[in-house]
């Protein structure tokens, strides 16, 4: 954000109004996204719809030691992270992801280069998909920093939702899985103690940054929003055990996942094996790999596969079928025999 | 929100699927807005903006100990007051409120009754203006409580902007001021010690219960908003003097205001002689009052104070006009000369 401070300058001396003013003029050199009549700096923002578009809106709450933690991810990556995991909300609809309001509060000591990088790291993840901050609020804070990034988008045409799988659906995942769920292991036991295990410093880059700075499936998104085909799409955020368990619950119908099938991603497998770690329940029950996670026409699953590629680049595994009783997520190993996994990442829970 | 537990049960004994599943019941028990295809339970909430109307969108980030002390505000008081903040900036558009997503973080050994009483504030204050929650996030705080609204609302014509304050306009605000800062120093010094200087105990909770649910003034705005000769206009949320300071800053500006004919709340005079204090200050500089400030054609001025006051019981008093040097905001005696007054609530510094 424009040029930096000749010396530390703490929010305490900055102010609250100066900093709105930096926040203001770092949006406004930004390129505006379509529809924005009036940005930041009133009672709220004036956006203008497209005529025969809905309107989606999804908000995230980051927290300091409960989704991040100051110790690994730096100022840049929690203004990445907290608006990639709110474009993958959107991308999970199908949706153009579109204007931003942040809110922001940190100590009154805090160093503005912090908050600077906190918005740039924010610009950089918005900017690829045209999306502008229009507002926000900023605050003191008597504890950690806490975050909170609401997103607004736009749908041309039918939205997917969690409640659309049917019996008989395939279900199928982009990409593949257990990279984040790596990347965080490895951050929580140390990058030195993960180097020593032998893990290469390329490899532990790739994975701790897959982590720090996920990248969301909006093109991927868009493209499988508008297929033939694609009945239920939700984003892998909890782990694909608790998300699939999601479609299930919202649409009334069960899964039957074949463990072997699950996509997992080689840095994940490389990283296990060094770490002494399991791979496959990383990808299962790690969550945060923002892969998106959809259940189609059986008979369109292929072309899906086929055209998802071509378009961008992306590969959508098939991993099993939607079947048996309501509301149960059954994973299977190769011999058709039930496997337990773990349900994922549940807040309050300890 | 439905029956109460048996028993005391705590979020992390409740889990956090089933606090969304309750959020949700109670979404759906109170009337939908128009709109809402999808509310709660997907990736985004899918709304429908009728055609021919601007969307208008806010966020407000209330923390523990920073807006609120739990000693004096209880849940449900913070549940709404966080949706009443947004709903004045709404209102200072002249637009209608239709649309909350609300994030929650409170400790994982928080009542679960707490926490529904935080929710059932919060749609008391929404009911009579057709808001509905649609989306929002919960998650476990290390720290205090941290809540965020972010609320959307609709507008058919054009907004009322801060920036559209002409030299020569009246300025003017609704109602009166000064009684959310007094109920905020009757908390602070304690209400045993407002009570034994004398405050009759009827005023105390009047004082107070302005200042934990404040009322906005939607009905208000629609009206102004809507009204011919009304330029600028804004909510009062960090005080008259700080706010007149940014229409003046938004429209490149000054103003001028009668220090005397600034519209002091009768519960905040009484207040102050009790406590003895200065209502005027708590009236110029205390904000949270959430009445309306304008810039409005002066020949229109009492057309619009008996029109409001007609259609909704409130009255707009004339406390200044639009002159002087640009961004320069000058409150003077009876008999013209400056006076000092303090710029109200600024984040980060002490």
């Amino acid at each position: 954000m424009n040029a930096e401070p000749p010396e530390r300058v703490s929010l305490g001396g900055l102010g609250e109004r100066e900093l709105i003013r930096r926040i203001r003029r770092s949006a406004a050199a930004s390129s505006a996204s379509p529809g924005v009549e009036v940005g930041i700096g009133d009672d709220t923002a004036v956006l203008a719809v497209p005529p025969g578009h809905k309107l989606l809106a999804t908000t995230d709450l980051l927290i300091e030691d409960v989704h991040f933690r100051r110790t690994s991810a730096a100022p840049a990556d929690i203004g990445w992270k907290a608006l990639a995991v709110n474009l993958s909300d959107i991308a999970a609809m199908g949706g153009i992801p579109r204007w931003a309001l942040v809110a922001l509060a940190v100590p009154a000591d805090t160093d503005v280069e912090a908050v600077d990088a906190f918005y740039a790291g924010m610009a950089e993840a918005a900017e690829p998909h045209g999306v502008t901050v229009v507002g926000g609020d900023t605050s003191a804070s008597p504890g950690g920093w806490t975050v909170n990034v609401t997103l607004l988008g736009i749908h041309p045409g039918e939205p997917r939702l969690r409640s659309h799988a049917r019996a008989g659906d395939a279900v199928a995942v982009t990409g593949s899985l257990g990279v984040s769920a790596a990347g965080l292991h490895a951050l929580e036991i140390g990058l030195d103690r993960a180097r020593d295990a032998g893990l290469a410093a390329a490899r532990l880059g790739e994975i701790t940054r897959a982590h720090l700075r996920p990248r969301a499936r909006v093109a991927e998104g868009r493209w499988l929003g508008q297929a033939p085909g694609v009945h239920a799409m939700m984003d892998c955020s909890d782990g694909l055990a608790t998300d699939l368990g999601h479609i299930c619950r919202e649409s009334g119908v069960g899964a039957r996942v074949r463990l072997e099938r699950v996509p997992v991603a080689p840095a994940a497998r490389e990283a296990a094996r060094a770490l002494g770690a399991d791979a496959r329940e990383w990808a299962v029950s790690g969550g945060e790999d923002y892969e998106l996670l959809l259940t189609c026409d059986p008979s369109e699953a292929d072309h899906l596969s086929a055209g998802l590629v071509e378009a961008t680049g992306t590969p959508l595994t098939v991993i099993g079928r939607i079947e048996g009783a309501a509301g149960e997520t059954v994973f299977v190993n190769a011999a058709g025999a039930p496997v337990a996994v773990r349900g994922g990442f549940e807040h309050f829970h300890g």
